[in-house]
């Protein structure tokens, strides 16, 4: 655990935030860096996904030519913009907090579609433009099949998202954030990692805290050594789902296991369980949250993502660690009521409705 | 009015439907023309349109240039299929039947979206590809500004849409057809009326019935009187909402004026009028369809299009008018409660349990 980690407490009070503008520059509660991506969304069945070979639930990584067979078998689609951590800045932006993204598009329509969509909710995004000089100089794209249960099963073309290196890494916003909050699905190439490790240390340098989220059980399972450590030496505060945290700790672990390592760890953690809401472990003990009613449940897409949008939003703006989890839970409400992963209704009006806006 | 213009009855039995597989090819109940669009959807507010210069609840045809400004003043985008043709064929494709689009698209993303989506859902669309030689050998576009009242006013750069000529009319699509629908929106250029005229012709010939909508007041104004000499002479079927069809007649006319002046005719018209249902006027007499529930009014993109989607798949599979026209009330409520003008959940299923299934 890293040191300034917090206790429980909001992560940042008033005078931190003045702090925070120390470059003199925008400040922004969070900076968000992930894989940019455009999701491409469809309506789908079980069996479609066991004859695509797709397991149910999760993100697979596909080649430009897997993504062409799959897309040929889809039904017809949607696309919105989308990216794990990009969805989450534009949660957070949503709210009226204000939050910057860092990740790789290409000069391409998909690209322009990114960018438009991103900065148009107010997220601060400044790409370093990838030229195009190939089949693979695309805009990361994720084909995303939605079954009747409202479960989203994703294959994922990264594209020039994984392409993702240190120079996407803009020191200045990192130094005038709060929080620097971290997708796990961009811990698959060293250049990634490393231009991740130096974000990590800007961060550090400018006393801002450092969230990571677990992103898919498989991207668990292929790191988790590396996430350990990570937990251990630099992470202030951890999002995972019941799975994802399971796998943490090895394979067999019960969630009530996962629960009590990640206490002994000390870092603040938001454990998202879907209908059954959410655990917040916190240094003084852990707090049950419980999920927001929706309606009707269509499209589960970016569930967990506006939950880490709701939290960090209230968790930089003085919210108990419970309150936040109440926002990150409306906000999870708000968008598995509809097809895409980015918020459609009016956020800041919800959060303020239920006593949990961020003004 | 044309021989053999339907008298209220359904228009076309069994025997008939044997007589349209005349070519040896498939058989479509509908073989729908119009302008292949793709839509950009976005929530907007009353302010941002009277800045843009849009009239509400209207589409304005815009060039290459301010469509880009007006995309750069939206706010965060959803991309999904459009043009309101091609929304009802779909529909009519969701709802179990058999329909064909005929429109002109650009070999670019948003072309081969179009493409895959109206084919995902079982539309027959073989278009004729626009080789891309400039800054307007672009796909269509729609851009759509969503209002918090859930109205949609619209700003469509056509692109090689308005291309639309003879070339793009498939005759044997049409002869093995039961309905041609046009959409009034092509109506624009001289290219694209020969191509509809000889699209009439060819219904003529293999005994097709011939279907309009009036698409939007403005177009009505511009094209007024083609349009009621096209009513007199070639027209069977008129889709229109209230606006359109009092324009159709005159500034000053009133809805029952309208009315009247359609039952001179001695078409069958469906006549929608928002949440207060729809009037189908046929030959002896006048049905009021009562709008089908919506539990929220979220985006009513799309509504006129699925409305003619279910009448027209109702009309073509022995319905009376007024089931046809529940069954396009029932289509138009699915699509107004989502973002989007193409149907998410499943049309026959919802026709099926109403029992206004096609099957």
């Amino acid at each position: 655990m890293p040191t300034g980690a917090p206790d429980g407490a909001p992560i940042a009070d008033a005078d931190d935030l003045a702090q925070a503008d120390g470059t003199g520059g925008v400040i922004h509660d969070v900076v968000a860096v992930g894989n940019a991506l455009v999701d491409v969304l469809a309506r789908s069945d079980d069996e479609a996904l066991e004859r695509l070979g797709l397991a149910k639930g999760t993100m697979a990584l596909v080649d430009a030519g897997r993504s062409q067979v799959i897309f040929e078998q889809m039904g017809p689609t949607i696309e919105a913009s989308g990216g794990s951590a990009a969805n989450t800045a534009a949660g957070i932006a949503a709210l009226g907090g204000r939050a910057a993204f860092l990740g790789r598009v290409a000069d391409d329509a998909l690209g322009r579609t990114f960018t438009h969509d991103i900065r148009a909710v107010g997220v601060t995004f400044d790409p370093v433009p990838a030229a195009l000089d190939g089949e693979d100089t695309v805009t990361g794209h994720c084909l995303v099949l939605v079954t009747s249960d409202a479960e989203r099963t994703m294959a994922t073309h990264l594209g020039v998202a994984s392409d993702f290196d240190s120079v996407d890494v803009h020191d200045g916003h990192i130094a005038s954030a709060r929080v620097l909050y971290l997708e796990g699905y961009l811990w698959e190439r060293e250049s990634a990692k490393t231009a991740m490790r130096r974000a990590i240390d800007a961060a550090h340098a400018a006393d801002a805290s450092v969230a990571l989220s677990l992103s898919d059980p498989s991207c668990v399972e292929r790191h988790r050594r590396e996430f350990l450590a990570l937990i251990e030496d630099d992470v202030d505060l951890l999002f995972a789902n019941e799975d994802e945290v399971r796998l943490l700790f090895g394979g067999g672990t019960s969630f009530d296991a996962a629960v009590s390592n990640i206490e002994e760890t000390g870092i603040l953690a938001a454990l998202t369980r879907g209908a059954q809401g959410a655990l917040v472990v916190t240094p003084t003990g852990p707090l049950e949250v419980p999920a927001a009613p929706v309606a009707e449940v269509v499209d589960t897409t970016g569930a967990g993502d506006l939950f880490a949008a709701g939290f960090l939003a209230g968790i930089t703006h003085g919210h108990a660690p419970a309150d936040a989890a109440r926002l990150g839970a409306l906000c999870a409400a708000e968008v598995i009521s509809h097809v895409g992963a980015r918020p459609q209704a009016d956020l800041a009006a919800l959060a303020a409705e239920k006593g949990l806006g961020i003004d």
